[in-house]
């Protein structure tokens, strides 16, 4: 393989706190400083969640508008990505900062079950939030966290919610959805190569204790990387 | 391939109304009686709804038990298999017939979208929904919507939440959720037999037009149909 590996860092993710990990950075302005050490060590795409000043999900487009005009001056030429995951608003809310125009945002295309809860992405929201990349050039990452997603994303492709090929992301090691299974990983590249062509590009991403796991599995199968 | 397949018989289903198909049997009586043919036909186990008399879906407790009552007493020997599904009642409603202690019941262990919403199974209610099943001594039949699923089901069998082998009906064909792909079908069994052994039993069903594509799948796989 000598394509390269696109390095994703999900500098502050959905879940952790300054308790759970002092480092975790809550603010726009820590954000952008955390963002601006990955992008010296290499990476290429940042994934970004806003907090609210308590370290709670927010879906404030005014953060995200803060977020990105900081990213663009300090990472030039960082590729941005905001996260639409139902951890930080409800229904349309996840969606209200995409007229910002960033180079990418996830995309949610089933539900299934959290830890504690059901991820809701109800058919509607999703083609609404499809919709509103396509209006504003958002190219979306798709979240397969089952089996099912990468079809969904196939026929959401063939119906033209998205430009170009799909980018899919496998996410392993939610408790109550996929766990990290090597032989579900085998078969999710493949079906990705066999929905999407052989050049198809995916990453993966491993919860906790996975992400190295994922981040061997992703990088020795000719995937990208998420941090 | 000498295993007897089992055919189970889903008289009413959760769907199809009298304007959709005159023959679908909407009161007790006309269950008992559509259930009484295909046992004389050679179905096994009876998969059970019950519906108000506008046709609507049901969970009342009262017909499913007449329902039981006129099965065993028409239909000796046939399984019995009330299901828990969504679509009839919300929360703890769904399984407010289990002490009934029919022989088996459906139960979902996951979340994922259908045509128009999200199916709603949150792991607490997933949780009590087995549990209840333990305590009657009513055999689950894990719906399996999406891969996960069956990982789930050996999540749970693993904790104790089931006795015996868990018994895994694949579903593909519902939109929004799993395709009836065949690589997928071909990747469920093989799935079914590393987690619960080779000589685990599993099931499919499809949904309209993929019913026939599942049956002639599963029987020449070595499982069990849905009819
Ligand atoms: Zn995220
Ligand atoms: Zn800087
Ligand atoms: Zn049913
Ligand atoms: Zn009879």
């Amino acid at each position: 393989m000598t394509t390269p590996c696109i390095i994703c860092v999900a500098i502050t993710g959905s879940v952790a706190r300054k308790s759970d990990n002092p480092a975790v950075p809550v603010t726009v302005d820590e954000q952008i400083e955390s963002t601006h050490e990955s992008y010296e060590a290499g990476a290429a795409i940042a994934h970004c969640h806003v907090r609210n000043d308590d370290g709670s999900p927010s879906s404030d487009p005014e953060k995200f508008a803060r977020l990105k005009e900081g990213l663009e001056k300090h990472c030039p030429g960082m590729i941005i990505q905001f996260s639409t995951g139902g951890r930080s608003g409800a229904g349309k809310a996840r969606g209200g900062m995409l007229p910002l125009g960033p180079d990418m945002a996830s995309l949610a295309v089933g539900s299934n079950n959290f830890p504690t809860r059901v991820y809701e992405n109800p058919p509607d929201l999703v083609d609404w939030l499809a919709a509103e990349m396509l209006a504003h050039d958002v190219k979306p990452e798709i979240e397969a966290f089952d089996l099912s997603h990468i079809f969904k994303a196939m026929e959401m492709a063939d119906r033209g919610q998205f430009s170009g090929t799909p980018y899919v992301q496998f996410v392993m090691g939610v408790k109550n959805a996929m766990p990290a299974d090597r032989e579900v990983f085998d078969f999710y590249v493949k079906t990705v190569h066999r929905l999407f062509g052989s050049d198809a590009p995916w990453c993966a991403a491993g919860v906790g204790a996975n992400q190295i796991v994922l981040n061997d599995w992703a990088i020795s199968g000719g995937g990208h990387a998420r941090t």
